[in-house]
């Protein structure tokens, strides 16, 4: 019943009508021979793979769960030749360097690659979901000897990787962290030297498996003499199985019970004077560790998308089938029939293209995300390298935050579709609603996101990263001006312009006499702003639609213009109830 | 970690400060010999059955499960030792008639027990929570014998009901019902002969089980003849045990794998040829099934806010005992520390306040509501019984909707708290996220409640019953006038009145030329009516708390203003959607 196609036709659109991304390539020399054909032939690999290979293990898997015993995970039927299939097919090099074996592809490609993972199966994307991140981490910060051991191996995929940094008592507040690495020698430590590693890490997602035979840990922990809080935290790279083969002192001493994910191993893990090597420099183990989460945001990112993709599809074909009671009108053609298929009422048509066009504009805004970094990271112009890394760096937490938080919701709004047979495992999207919830949370909470978008990324910056975004969105409008069936969206953006550009205002002029203003603030601040780039997304869509006249373009103009109309009133809301939290007292939790 | 302790004292100050109904029971000959006293008495009994009894089987039900074999189905560990517990205390007969061996107490005490029941043990709670409406359903339509047979038993507790709708292929369109039942004898079929039923249900909750002897299923069939459609359907009751004492032609042939509620067995059920008796007249069986689904949907509502109490508790405890990070501004007399408690925290206090001000209104808002009944049913002034009545059949799709919503997103809400300890099994909180998930669906969806509010209570009615609501709204801005600390309160209040006002009169214009409006729009509007009797509790709250001067009463006034504050403010989000759609174009899904 539950299935996944990839929406090719969609994600071509973006990539080719409305991002343009293919001239782009030819701009950059690491993309020059890259052309749209090859993209799609690409994209067209990765869906058969997603939709044939790991979207039929998604629903057993979770009956199935993980199993744990003496320290060894069994992941659930499937997933171990999956990722075999996975790593045949190079997929972990997609968007690697080709000096350590990648393909060198850009990340708009890999972020495609990701959404259909996550669509497919988000439990089984999770085991490979952190190598990228491990391998930018050691990229930038490895010594070239742990470069030379580990990155071939991470790059091909045949070892997989994880992020340490959670003890049961320290979350979001890294600062607490207990887990300490003393020198073997202690003036070699800096330089490479050799570590032992003692302490307890949970919720560490694929800390141990079956799907490789090594799995290269990254653990933030403590060297002697750190200063205290998070200024003192190191990075320390923990294979499980050391450079002559035989097992590292780390352990997996249990496996979590979980609302969904129920696939993916969350493990609690006891370094026990493991061998661990420095990565990066004492005590700045967070500056590295947070490259990784920037690249782990962005995926997060994708994981709502994909369940909200997911979601949208199976319940209109559900919606297409199922047939309960008289619609007050049909479309023209349909026969009339003692019961229609419920995607003629009201409700359900308004859940569907909510639904819909919902993820129609975050698809765009998230590739566009991704076409950032790789402009950022490789195009031949500093200047808009710089420009690109700006806007992708606001633009990084709204994705996390913005896109789960739909992606979520999304899913459960879905479920009501089906009715009674949402709420049964079979029928499949009451797992994506469960599976789609951790990404609230996990990589920072989506309120984390927020203070970070709202305090670093705009009030701190005197608004300069912000205002390049005001000023995209403004010439959207601009362009949109230009088209008569847009100008009624060209003045809905420029009125959540504004309205945006004065909360910002409004926000730092509290923060002069009021510091928790922006932190009461910042959920409405964030979801105000993913409000107006979603009616930027449908504008830009919108217009790229209108240049063409069949079917499936007047489908999408249809679509963006339901977005524009119904969704993106949504705005006026947060901006007011941003501006209550600006204001008001909030009082004391009791 | 996850527990529950029945808000005893909140519960006490709705009852008696803000609805004042010691004083009403005095005016009803029904309930003159109960008073206040008596009442606290009843409910601190039904709290320690809840809290001590029920509440510790939550958490391992959810991991145990029901377990079906051969057509028996076993409930998890202490259900049935919990159910007996229940009948000892007479907790099944509180509210119904004492000729029927009940004890005649009101509906509102009866609604405080399902809060606590559902906060305590939403999965357990389903199997005694049809018993009330197959008992008004017997009460009110089964003939003299079915009545000696079966009412006493349902009354005392001895045997459990069902409710018999939902077939796989019809669910919210009953009209499609293809179960038949054939009298043995056609001619005494309408006055009592016997019956023989066939067919197949499925979504049974508690259709079996081992917590008591008998299940009376009441049916809903076709008799020979009967027209097609809803206006064809005919009761029956079915009991698991025929009057000799044999087993009936009754079946449970499986049970579901569900989301939530895992300790409730969701059963399908076979009838082959069974026996059984007509309930009511013949294709008059949905009018009789209403009664109980009437009845069934105050106690789903009592459902959403029992998980918004527990969840609310629960956030409140774990965010005064987690620390992570230093907060901006610290409450008088906390101690400086390198970490805060997270409900110091803006983000978190936020949530925790939205949770604690949205569980005070809708309880006021439930309570009223079983309030309404006990006027409608005893009060001796035919105009009052009138008068409660049509606030109730207004009030009671609102009520469904708007709390089992509340409930479910607000849990969901308050997972955010937890962070990813949250995720997690143990700690109780995404257990309420799947458990309350299904509230929105049964029972009629709220999709359907809101066309029920909209069309039929409101533009059917031209406004009479909707207008007695905006009267009831209007007296409380005009007492919160005359009051200085509420006169904010009064004026947003007005101001929601005139915008919900002016959009039934939009929608009531809309239709005329444009039957779909009402249908696009009915959502929003139940939403923004729901938010305005949000904002009509919170100011009956803090007009009975000002009252007081000590610091309870004083934390309520702050809670209830708080929601009038940064709550309130809502309901211009779903007026304005609401007047989008009665507007726009809706397009079709494709």
């Amino acid at each position: 019943m539950w299935s996944y196609e990839a929406p090719l036709a969609e994600m071509r659109f973006v990539i080719e009508e409305v991002l343009q991304a293919p001239g782009q390539w030819r701009q950059m020399p690491q993309f020059e021979e890259l052309d749209a054909e090859m993209a799609r032939q690409i994209l067209e690999e990765a869906a058969k793979f997603a939709s044939g290979v790991l979207a039929p293990l998604n629903g057993a898997a979770d009956l199935e769960g993980c199993s744990w015993r003496e320290g060894e995970v069994r992941t659930p039927q499937g997933f171990p030749a999956a990722y075999r299939a996975f790593v045949a097919g190079g997929w972990p090099a997609l968007a690697c360097d080709p000096a350590w074996g990648g393909q060198g592809l850009p990340q708009l490609l890999s972020m495609a690659l990701t959404e259909m993972l996550a669509s497919a199966n988000h439990a089984w994307m999770m085991y490979p979901g952190l190598a990228h991140g491990a391998y930018e981490c050691l990229k930038a910060h490895g010594t070239p000897e742990l470069q030379q051991r580990y990155l071939p191996k991470i790059v091909s995929g045949e070892w997989l990787a994880t992020m340490c940094l959670t003890e049961s008592h320290a979350g979001s507040d890294l600062g607490l962290l207990r887990t300490r690495a003393e020198p073997l020698d202690t003036a070699a430590a800096a330089s490479g030297g050799e570590l032992r590693v003692t302490g307890s890490k949970i919720f560490i997602s694929g800390g141990e498996h079956d799907l490789s035979d090594n799995i290269v840990h990254l653990v933030l922990c403590r060297l002697p003499g750190a200063p205290a809080g998070s200024r003192g935290l190191s990075l320390a790279l923990v294979p499980k199985l050391l450079p002559d083969g035989r097992r590292n002192a780390v352990r997996c001493t249990g496996i979590e019970k979980k609302m969904g994910l129920k696939g993916s191993a969350t493990c609690a893990m006891s370094f026990e004077g493991a061998s661990g090597w420095l990565v990066g420099e004492p005590h700045r183990g967070l500056a590295a560790m947070f490259l990784m989460m920037n690249a782990a945001r962005v995926q997060v990112a994708m994981q709502g998308l994909g369940h909200l993709e997911a979601a949208t599809q199976n319940a209109r074909r559900y919606a297409a089938e199922r047939v309960q009671m008289r619609a007050p009108r049909r479309p023209e053609g349909a026969p009339a029939a003692p019961a229609d298929p419920i995607a003629f009422h009201p409700a359900v048509r308004r859940t569907l293209l909510t639904l819909q066009a919902r993820t129609e504009a975050q698809r765009m805004m998230a590739y566009r995300g991704a076409q950032l970094l790789d402009e950022a990271h490789h195009h031949p112009d500093p200047a808009r390298r710089e420009r690109a890394e700006a806007l992708a760096s606001v633009l990084t937490p709204v994705l996390k935050a913005f896109l789960t938080h739909h992606g979520h919701h999304g899913a459960d709004a879905a479920l009501q579709v089906w009715g009674g047979h949402g709420y049964v495992h079979d029928y499949g999207i009451e797992q994506s609603v469960r599976d789609s919830r951790v990404a609230m949370i996990y990589e920072g909470t989506n309120e984390i996101q927020a203070i970070d978008l709202l305090q670093r990324k705009v009030l701190d910056d005197g608004g300069r990263r912000f205002g390049l975004w005001l000023e995209e969105i403004g010439d959207e409008a601009r362009r949109c001006e230009a088209l008569a069936p847009l100008r009624a969206a060209a003045g809905a953006l420029r009125q959540g312009l504004s309205g945006l550009r004065e909360l910002a205002a409004a926000l730092a002029a509290a923060r002069e006499t009021d510091a928790e203003a922006p932190l009461r603030a910042a959920d409405d601040f964030l979801h105000a702003f993913g409000s107006l780039l979603e009616g930027w997304a449908w504008a830009a869509t919108a217009r790229a639609a209108l240049r063409h006249e069949d079917r499936r373009h007047a489908r999408r103009l249809e679509v963006a213009r339901f977005g524009l109309e119904w969704l993106l009133p949504g705005i006026e809301h947060h901006l007011r109830l941003a501006s209550v939290a600006s204001r008001a007292e909030l009082p004391w939790a009791d």
